[in-house]
């Protein structure tokens, strides 16, 4: 079977091997419904709570934090517009490189009254620090930033925003979906200076699809978006995907841990992709920031972005171009507009996240296979490199 | 291990070995996002068309009309606030003995300039005609009314429901989580009836937790509860969970293949257990309905059903008091209040609720079991059969 080289894990990663072992004995055996009062009902019930108490521990948050819902979008939903249905409309002030599933539900809540300030950003994807000073004074209710971008990688400063915000009196989270893994989380320390609720995603981080969190400081007033049997607190309904639940909760103690000294690794071998790059002549976006170490984000000029990934696609390579989750619609990135790129640039946009099992060799090979497919579209012969 | 033998279905149930073996490859393998353009994405994307088409199928719906979620109470939220977000506020109609995930979303809307009208069911738990017709003069915009009850079993003729209403311009719902599996279901048929939307679960059905549909005439328009990349035909954001939908697509063909015999042979098992039932004195709730056949809800005077649960779990049979779902908040079941059973037989309530495994051995077992526990409870050291 074709078996492209994956390098594309800021849209999911595969499932770490320990992961499906602890899922294995919930999908083999009979798994039964966490709230029903009979063995296989408690059986579930406290894999749920020990997943519970790992996901807690790896961002160190309290168990009773945490509440699991069935995806980062659906967590960034959550907080959105359960927290403006329990206020007054008012501001709300998100960045302008959020991933969309902030950006369309600022969009719903602005036809139920809501007025969604967009923060700017400066050309490397970071919050515009007197635009963010001018959104604040504007005594937004809610504040969304996220911690690392899906496409640049590029991290904001967040204990930063958020103690900037504390006068406010908004509720203030962050999206650290494309942070598991990749960054140490701590919730606490993010908690004391501000940040009362974080979006979290097993899949993005070796874990399962179907399974995610929204950290959530108590304090904080959510109207359930699916309500019903009053699982999760009553914030969020719905049978438990306990095998689901199970996986997160070993995936995102492996998180931990591998935030430890996977991004040291991961940035050499970025490191490596990005001479290579810089020999090609791509533009590279965002280096003038922090940015995720396993992140690199590039355009050739005059090279379509779709055009480039397809070609590496056929030549065994998986890589993205703009966010994947907005690739069913072929815009330019809005990250990229944000960022002030031309649109001539932003088109050519190619994303390269790496992951643990990618290596120096894989790299080589890419920036190979690069160098020939580029220098064909570009109708040369040869490229010196 | 304590394996207790499982009679409580309708809560959950286990995977089916073909279900599990379709998931495997997404478990194991590199599964890609769905929505990335390379080799890994979109082998992710045909296997959600092939699992939409074998969901459709399963139900005579057209493939688009099928739109994924997370779970059946997702569906329901999805279909009632989703259809709300997009009609002026009004009268909407959901019968008393709807599962929690559609009285309490209801609720919500109220809380946004809805009006809530509970239509009354019969001692069966059937809805009453009058006031059913009733609720329909009153013009509703929108209509929720389960085929099958979770806790009873009890049927309701849907088709003629669908039918009444037609004139008055509601969308019409249908709850549809019990019955897959366990009745034929033809959405095209419901449709041309006035059905609008039907809402259906993995989980009930030998399929995964964490896959969901809620089947839709495509002239409902919904807004999203959960927004952002614009999957599922921008109805439902947010990576999709490619190894549980490719397991409900096995599942949803499963069901519609069992649908044609393990009816039959649940009927032989229950006609079984409730000719012991009813030697040892329960009364049991429903029998004057048309009930699905693996569903038997029966209470003992003087005999409270958590305990019972509580003491046949001991005993090794896994049943239910109630519904599951709810459990974790005990009160007296509404649905049993709203079919008019007195409180001293109501807080009886015990479900068993049977699969494709149970035998007429484990039935045995268990009306001995019980036998012996009823009797024990009642104070008696025997009890006449």
């Amino acid at each position: 079977m074709f078996a492209p080289i994956y390098l594309d894990h800021n849209a999911t990663t595969p499932l770490d091997p320990a992961v499906l072992a602890a899922m294995m004995p919930w999908l083999e055996g009979q798994c039964g419904n966490a709230s029903s009062r009979h063995e296989y009902g408690r059986r579930s019930r406290l894999a749920i709570d020990e997943a519970r108490q790992r996901v807690a521990a790896a961002v160190n948050a309290h168990p009773t934090e945490v509440v699991f819902t069935s995806g980062g979008s659906e967590s960034n939903n959550l907080f959105l517009k359960g927290a403006a249905g329990s206020l007054k409309p008012g501001v709300l002030a998100v960045s302008a490189v959020e991933h969309p599933c902030i950006l369309k539900p600022a969009a719903q809540l602005a036809r139920q009254g809501w007025t969604p300030r967009i923060v700017a950003v400066d050309p490397a994807g970071r919050v515009k620090t007197e635009d963010y000073a001018e959104a604040v004074a504007a005594k937004p209710r809610l504040i969304s930033i996220m911690l690392a971008n899906n496409e640049t990688g590029t991290v904001q400063d967040i204990p930063v925003l958020a103690s900037a915000a504390r006068g406010c009196g908004a509720w203030f989270h962050t999206d650290a979906v494309q942070a598991l893994g990749k960054l140490a989380l701590d919730f606490r320390q993010f908690n004391a200076a501000g940040v009362h609720a974080m979006t979290l995603s097993a899949h993005k981080a070796y874990g399962p699809k179907g399974a995610a969190a929204l950290v959530l400081d108590k304090r904080v007033e959510l109207q359930p978006l699916i309500a019903g049997g009053g699982h999760e607190r009553g914030l969020r309904s719905g049978t438990e995907n306990v095998p689901a639940i199970v996986g997160f909760g070993i995936a995102a103690e492996l998180a931990a841990q591998r935030a430890a000294e996977l991004p040291e690794r991961l940035l050499r071998l970025r490191q490596r992709l990005e001479q290579g790059l810089a020999a090609l002549g791509a533009t590279i976006f965002g280096v003038a920031a922090e940015r995720l170490a396993n992140t690199s984000y590039f355009a050739f000029r005059d090279i379509d972005g779709e055009t480039l990934v397809g070609k590496l696609d056929r030549e065994g390579f998986a890589v993205a171009s703009g966010a994947a989750c907005s690739s069913a619609n072929p815009e330019p990135s809005h990250v990229l507009q944000a960022m002030g790129v031309a649109p001539e640039i932003g088109r050519g946009a190619v994303r390269v996240s790496l992951g643990a099992a990618n290596s120096e060799t894989e790299i080589d090979q890419f920036i190979n296979a690069l160098q020939v497919t580029v220098g064909r579209l570009q109708g040369l012969t040869a490229v010196a490199v």
